[in-house]
């Protein structure tokens, strides 16, 4: 790419507002840039595997790489925001979505399960620039205790009238665990609460410690159903007055404490410490510091279960889920998370691949979003019904393709010898 | 520790032959000596955290520091060992034993087992020399194809006739899986057979490719019971030609074909991997080999398994294993094991810790060749007898306390989608 393409794109991008994008002066400029256009597309396509979409120019030319008939069609709606997206598609795509410059007729999940499926076998992101490069361009933020404080404060404080439109009931914010596909998500919710006391084989008189606790749901089903007596820990404040509210109704205030704090000011021993959903907005570098909570607050025989988001190999947090849905996080690979586990010396007993979980949950608040998008767009914009709806399909497409892996992870002291004989009777 | 005293040592070995270690010159010196001894002792066994162990010195003098009875007593017959003991306990408590001098009064497994406990408490090996300094003087040895070679010969060919008389049925010589803790050893071996075949969800006319398929009882397995075709590779010459003699009388060797070659030689597709107990000898520095290998030899769908005894975290393998037992063995954490699955990509599905299982099948190993004792020293001689006396004991403490792990590793790739809904199936 010439520097004089960019300065095109980079002067075209400044009259995003004018439609069509025919910008340029002469009719002989206009023509070039239509063919070079043409052509990149057809380099993006042929480069991610030529994924069977089909690609409308501003001008309103059609294309294609693929033979077989298109899953979706992705129209540009002027030369900016195209330019943008062959530039950088992983930030420009959710942007160009985001904003109506770019529409999407067709299946939005199925055609980014089709993208990611595409870009995988081909091993290219399809973008012009280095995927080095746009990394110095967009450097993650940092969680520190203000920043995470901040982070966490983006995404979780929008409010509870907005989650319960797509949540369950049990307002669970995090996969859900069908041990029957057809269950409905509050059941698979519900199964995956008790899934996780049963792991921990909680028994009654038991404390918790619960790192990162949301709405409340799994310290009240402790409680409720285990007897145990909670500690949950969390920064976003909207959460921990609802979770307080619900406990007080269930009358179980006086077995569950919801604190809002930062994690690692927790003290105290506890019998088995639980996070789930929580880790991918810790960071890579904070991971011994939740290593040495764990290890200071789990008595000999204590157990712990983390689940979390993870990826096979380390790879960056898209820069449009960093800007839009989860500034800080960081999503660990097994090798990263060891940095937990290790220092304090835990053993691994058990780890759980449970992606084809979270992508069945994410298709159900899918499902759920859409049928509330009218209200959503009422209580926020169009612009965030887009914005969500993106996240919500992309993620449910990275579930599905094996692009995201969801892990639970069982561990303990190695000298905990109370370990179960077999996982059997997890599954009676 | 001063020079002198380590000459002192020195000049006393060579006199090993005689008992009592009465050496030094004058009384005054040797008075000296004794004191000096039991001042040692007792710092080693306050260091290593008091364990309930009773110590009877060269001339008789006994020594605990715990209040506790002792769970058993270690009768030291010489100076030379005593010395030796004190400067590198991991490698010369075996080597005296070995030579009968260094005696157990006592269960050894329960002597070694409360060591252990002691020494993980403590976080002290006992040693009077820096940790650093001992690995030094005891360098691993490579697992390069001829190394490997001669460090596979080293243990696995020590004859058929051998193993026949304290492994199983099946001979198979890995932990076992006990679904129910009072199986039989023979039961406990095929219930592990058939776990990892339903792990890999292996179907009718499937092909496997085994690394390491000892005397073929898994490979025989997948094809009898499930119909498939197994390529199994090994390079240990008895083994392969035993394994082929099986075969060949159950009529199938058509469909099972024992390979006697190094696994980095291996070519082919297949729908599933596998590889018990084999990974210990392959080496941290071979990981990243291995795991081509995988990829190499795994189809678009395939599954692999890998069983393997592991690390909570990173430590040297003991000097006198590696001397005896195991030449080249190196047992992994599960993050050295990422190596493996994470530059090919490989999503990990399942892990599954079932150290208990292989220190109840050293247990039943030990029962046997206890009861085989006296044919054995009959085959080799009363030395081989201790040291593998040793060897199995150790390896049941370890795994008892939480020394070692016994990892079950199920990967495929993310592109794979007929991953299993729920581990419900596992255990109908």
């Amino acid at each position: 790419m010439s520097p004089s393409t960019v300065r095109t794109a980079g002067t075209d991008s400044q009259r995003t507002e004018k439609p069509g994008g025919q910008h340029p002066t002469t009719p002989a400029t206009r023509r070039w840039l239509v063919k070079l256009e043409r052509w990149l597309v057809r380099r993006m396509l042929i480069a991610i595997g030529n994924p069977p979409v089909r690609i409308t120019l501003p001008n309103g030319d059609e294309l294609s790489t693929s033979e077989s008939p298109p899953i979706a069609q992705v129209k540009f709606q002027d030369r900016a925001t195209l330019w943008r997206v062959l530039l950088d598609p992983n930030l420009h795509f959710g942007e160009g979505y985001a904003d109506g410059k770019l529409e999407i007729d067709g299946d939005l999940v199925a055609l980014l399960e089709t993208i990611d499926r595409a870009r995988t076998a081909a091993n290219h992101s399809g973008s012009l620039v280095p995927s080095w490069l746009l990394r110095r361009l967009h450097p993650a933020r940092t969680n520190t205790r203000s920043g995470a404080r901040h982070n966490i404060h983006h995404h979780y404080d929008l409010g509870e009238n907005f989650y319960q439109l797509w949540l369950d009931d049990e307002m669970v914010y995090s996969g859900a665990y069908f041990a029957e596909p057809a269950m409905t998500l509050g059941d698979a919710q519900r199964a995956k609460l008790d899934y996780v006391c049963r792991k921990l084989r909680l028994s009654p008189g038991e404390s918790v410690v619960e790192i990162g606790g949301g709405w409340g749901a799994l310290a009240l089903w402790m409680a409720r159903e285990y007897g145990a007596t909670v500690k949950s820990i969390n920064i976003s404040r909207p959460q921990i007055a609802y979770a307080r509210r619900r406990a007080k109704i269930e009358g179980l205030d006086s077995r569950v404490e919801f604190i809002e704090d930062d994690y690692r000011n927790l003290s105290g021993q506890f019998d088995a410490l639980v996070s789930l959903g929580m880790l991918e907005h810790v960071g890579a570098a904070h991971y011994r510091e939740f290593g040495r909570v764990a290890d200071r607050c789990l008595t000999p025989a204590g157990r712990g279960l983390i689940q979390t988001i993870g990826l096979d190999r380390p790879c960056e947090t898209s820069s449009w889920i960093e800007r839009h849905i989860f500034p800080g996080g960081h999503l660990p690979t097994l090798r990263e998370m060891a940095d937990i586990f290790e220092p304090s010396g835990f053993s691994i007993l058990d780890i759980e691949n449970l992606r084809r979980h979270y992508a069945q949950t994410l298709r159900h608040w899918l499902d759920r979003f859409e049928a509330s998008a009218a209200r959503v767009a009422t209580m926020f914009d169009e612009r965030f019904v887009r914005i969500w709806r993106l996240y919500l399909s992309g993620s449910c497409a990275a579930f599905t393709t094996g692009q995201l892996q969801l892990f639970q992870v069982l561990f303990a002291r190695p000298t905990q010898s109370q370990i179960p004989w077999t996982r059997a009777e997890l599954y009676v």
